[in-house]
């Protein structure tokens, strides 16, 4: 059995220690805040997180981060995408010995574009980082703690790195396959949560079924579209990490991203959204960096340039739901096929 | 302004007859039931099918196959695949000079394997019959009729019949695309059902939306696998009728073919879901045909196999999502990766 350390008590951060501790790994959960780690240590819960979860006692939390990581085989990031390099920043002066870093965070980091795994290079100098894997997959955190079956990929340019981490994970719930595209598995999980959003803001505005499934459907394609041209296995993004991800985070009222969007839908400004979730809405941020991306690659993306107007430049809800059902000549498969107007 | 003539008044006929009469055309609502013929001529409903909703003064129901398509430039045919045959005979010898036909109906027939174009083919007289259009998408029948934004796309061997049938329906609400990918369209519309029983299946058993997003995108990879092998365009698998369709159907709780899952999932046996619709299930008809089809053509279609096994060996529900999750080893993009057990 290993010891793992899993950087980040949140939700989905919590929900992967316990799927560790299930396999009978020892596992120590970092939180920020005191009553947060006594809750989890004393009565086994972290209720703002994971209601109603009773944790294995085989998790054991802690808000110093050199206890969290001592004796570490692998380490897990689950820290939001914007304090990932605060975090790499305070862990790289307190690794001793090269470690697997798992990450199990989404999104792309606004001005340089970078995915997470760039940023774990960038940050952690090669005497300390082994690998770096990255799990991704459509996987509410709520359902994996009441061990409900779900499905994840792990993904590294290091084959042996990601096997290592899919023996860690695996078992008869929590099935864990490999892949070796990290570009396409990392870009999916990122981009899914624009598309989230842009789902979440029709449902709030009344519409129907229907029109989401269109968004979803033209929202991978812009995915792909831009994914394929950054270097990913076009195949990836029909995988657990492309349309599975999608689907789970723009249908579940589970999904901070959707829920965010839906109440933009219903007319709320977006401060007052960000205040009212009080989590990180990783799809705001990563909505302004494939905007960004997509200027500067001359990549076409719909729907990412209208909900950055929706975000960013006060454009209306309903009139930016309707401009993507109007658009007046799209291409169904591309190449192949037209609308009329 | 066309004729045109609506050959089935159950809830996607009704739907589409709206379509086509907001658009100004004369239609023609063939039903088989008188009460049901006098209520949409009278008061202007279909309570069984749309219930709350008034139709357009601009349809009009009747019993007479003969006065339903008189003058009719084009013919609608929205009846379950299994009186297909039934109705084109009726229709045979009632078609006087060429019509274009346009289907809206999803399956495959079991024996045979001929999708709904090919029966069309095969039962009409050449001289009768001008072209053959596939309408399918992602439209649940309910919100076409509220006027909610819906996206579907037409295709035919014959572009210009289907630009013709785009002309027909396209409007503000209901946008059509076209696709030259007939094989693709039909097989993608049809194999769906498949999955969306399964997608029941699982959320009967009370498993979450993580297991769900598994299903669907292991479904999507079989459909497409399958389709491809019988000729289809892999592109199209990823588009409206393919994803788009696929999503709608597997999500909603307006979908038959997810409530009959759900049903079977909850444990009850098939002759008493089946009673319990008191409507067609396209999908049990489809399973048993892409089953066989699957076997004869060697393509490996698992969750149509474990499916195939619930409905007509009495394999347990529960038994049978709990294979497709466990199953040792399956690839997640094909080719490139793998799952340990």
């Amino acid at each position: 059995m290993d010891n793992v350390a899993v950087l980040g008590a949140g939700s989905w951060g919590t929900a992967l220690a316990i799927v560790l501790a299930d396999n009978g790994h020892d596992v120590r959960l970092w939180g920020r805040r005191e009553e947060q780690v006594v809750e989890i240590n004393k009565e086994h819960r972290n209720e703002k997180y994971l209601p109603g979860i009773v944790l294995p006692e085989n998790i054991q939390a802690t808000t110093q981060l050199e206890e969290c990581i001592k004796d570490a085989d692998t380490i897990v990031l689950v820290t939001p995408t914007k304090a990932m390099r605060d975090v790499l920043n305070l862990l790289k002066n307190k690794l001793v010995s090269p470690v697997t870093i798992v990450h199990a965070s989404k999104g792309i980091e606004p001005g340089t574009y970078k995915r997470i795994t760039e940023i774990i290079e960038e940050e952690l100098p090669e005497s300390v980082l082994e690998s770096v894997v990255v799990l991704s997959g459509p996987s509410h955190a709520e359902e994996v703690s009441l061990r409900q079956p779900t499905t994840v990929t792990v993904s590294s340019a290091n084959m042996k790195a990601a096997e290592k981490v899919q023996d860690l994970f695996i078992n008869q719930n929590f099935r864990v396959y490999t892949n070796p595209d990290v570009i396409g598995v990392e870009l999916g999980g990122a981009l899914k949560n624009i598309i989230a959003l842009g789902a979440g803001l029709s449902d709030g505005l009344g519409y129907g079924d229907n029109a989401k499934a269109a968004l979803i459907t033209r929202g991978l394609a812009e995915i792909a579209r831009l994914g394929t041209h950054m270097g990913a296995n076009p195949l990836t993004f029909s995988g657990l990490t492309g349309i599975g991800d999608l689907i789970v985070t723009c249908t579940s009222v589970h999904s901070r991203n959707w829920r965010a969007g839906n109440m933009l839908g219903k007319g709320m400004k977006l401060e007052d959204v960000l205040e009212n979730m009080g989590m990180v809405v990783e799809g705001v941020r990563t909505t302004q960096a494939a905007y960004e991306l997509s200027k500067r690659e001359e990549v076409e993306m719909p729907i990412t340039q209208v909900l950055y107007d929706v975000l960013f430049n006060g454009k209306g809800a309903k009139q930016a739901v309707d401009d993507l059902m109007q658009r007046t000549r799209t291409h169904e498969v591309e190449d192949v096929s037209s609308l009329k107007s």
